[in-house]
């Protein structure tokens, strides 16, 4: 094989067979299943979710991860919020020509070792070559199916007095990858990129009152919460000195000019939860290491519908709106 | 809203939602399966298949479709494949900054108007936006799933003697791509997309012996037919006088220095059948339009294992290998 990536590999025909014989299905796909044609089959199931994210992300390469394993967490972590077990993943790859099949081999063996650390299975692909100047390395996407154990979460049913839960610090991500893109020092932060199956999964278990889940990636918790209320007759009231928030981040978030409110997060959820459910939840979370930071931030309230409203540490109320505009591209 | 996609517009915030709320989620999905979060919950199935596929294809329109239409298709013939009945699809968008909205609608109008006339539904998706220079207009990644109607579709069933079908004329994607990409007169060439769900219904009806379906796309026929007997103790052999190709797709194929049988196809199909049943397998094709032009084009045979012979039109013999390099880049 060749130590970049050119057109051919792209072709449909030997080079791009190769390619995906040599390099991305032993390390990717399970030889039990049986050969590989351009679709998959799986075995009997009830309910099922079904995700799709693309991975766009800046560098590539940043200190907690890559993109090979934000691909397979991203997705992972969307069926998760769909009150499922994730079970299997697409891989599709769009690769810029020229890009060295040293960085692709180190992607795809993020990929696969994310892949079993979660415990799901890659079954089906694709691989498109652009030519140079067409793309940048490589865009990934992931599509993943689940079986749905814990149906119905829907912001839907919020009720006033609920609790307002998130699983460790925010901002993790969105300033690790800001910082590895503009060049500058990292001090001791990088990305919080994991798989939340887990964790879900003993949520799930401890208590029969969650109400919705989400995981605040994009656009950060801000957005996700201003999403639960949006056309509500509920809003929702943080608590600033409760927001877990690293200092290195709030640091980090102040020199790069951004608010670790808005900051994307790619292994943190947020849970709304039942007031009487709190408790136990939030331990289940903290026995788990992606979980241990857990904290309640704020509760549900018909005092201001629709909208979101920090008290902050000064003893004002800030309203917190959806994020406008490109506050962090390609963060994922 | 603007006229053209700026960086805003993938930032997961306020302009990311108007853009999915106010041109995509009204065209292309059903307000009947509720709210959509990042995934979505598909309702009791037996057994699945599951496919994927990104779009790179350049020009983005062209005759006989667009690079909507061809997502759509595309990954609905790759359950087909798999003997299932497509039903939902994911859609995920990359598009580059300064892309037109217009363009944009247009797409996914032709999405949503190839996923009405096939049958299949949009249930969840993801849209990033890359800077100038990072992308070429828009990329496309849909996953499909499908309920598994006949199963155990497979090269390992083929028998000496089975007859090799194909649904139609082969080379009309790959050339009406390449000449409009060229700026070159197209004449009468348009691409063959379209999507091949009725089709297969409609053979999985009339024969118990399939033995393998594969639509051959990115190298074409001929690296299809390889893909059947590698490996194996069987070969192929094609004659070509059989071989269905319009007059002026050969033209164009030879003006370009093209194969038919190495150019991508949309909406076709090769099938391998148990010699008894060709000719009912053939009259329910040919019922359909999209299998109008269905004929037989050769048999599998032991006599040379692992090779596909065609027997030429003036009584040679000549072997034909999978594609080698880059033929067509950025074909789908």
């Amino acid at each position: 094989m060749d130590d970049i990536i050119t057109l051919d590999y792209g072709s449909g025909g030997k080079k791009s067979s190769r390619l995906i014989e040599k390099l991305i299905l032993p390390k990717l796909f399970n030889p039990a299943l049986g050969a590989l044609a351009d679709g998959a089959i799986v075995e009997g199931v009830e309910k099922l979710a079904f995700s799709t994210d693309s991975f766009v992300v800046d560098p590539i390469f940043f200190p907690g991860g890559d993109i090979g394993k934000l691909s397979v967490c991203g997705t992972v972590n969307d069926l998760c919020m769909c009150g499922a077990e994730p079970k299997y993943l697409s891989c599709s790859l769009i690769i810029e020509e020229g890009f060295s099949l040293a960085s692709l081999e180190k992607i795809i063996d993020s990929m696969a070792a994310q892949c079993q650390k979660t415990g799901v299975q890659v079954i089906t692909g694709d691989t498109k070559v652009v030519e140079k100047g067409r793309g940048d390395g490589i865009y990934i996407n992931t599509a993943g199916i689940g079986f749905v154990k814990y149906p119905g979460l829907s912001p839907h049913n919020m009720r006033d007095g609920d609790l307002v839960i998130v699983s460790g610090c925010l901002g993790d991500h969105g300033t690790a990858v800001m910082l590895a893109r503009s060049g500058m020092m990292q001090g001791d932060i990088s990305s919080d990129c994991a798989s939340l199956n887990k964790l879900t999964e003993s949520m799930f278990n401890s208590s029969k009152k969650l109400r919705v889940l989400r995981d605040p990636t994009r656009g950060g918790a801000a957005t996700t919460l201003n999403e639960f209320i949006e056309g509500s007759e509920l809003g929702i009231e943080l608590e600033e000195e409760l927001i877990p928030v690293r200092p290195q981040v709030r640091a980090a978030c102040d020199m790069l000019g951004l608010d670790a409110l808005y900051c994307a997060n790619e292994g943190k959820l947020l849970a709304v939860v039942a007031r009487e459910d709190g408790e136990k939840l939030l331990e289940a979370m903290r026995r788990l290491p992606e979980g241990r930071d857990s904290a309640v931030i704020g509760r549900v309230t018909r005092e201001h519908p629709g909208t979101l409203v920090m008290k902050t540490a000064l003893g004002g109320r800030r309203i917190l709106q959806k994020l406008t505009g490109a506050q962090l591209p390609r963060i994922c």
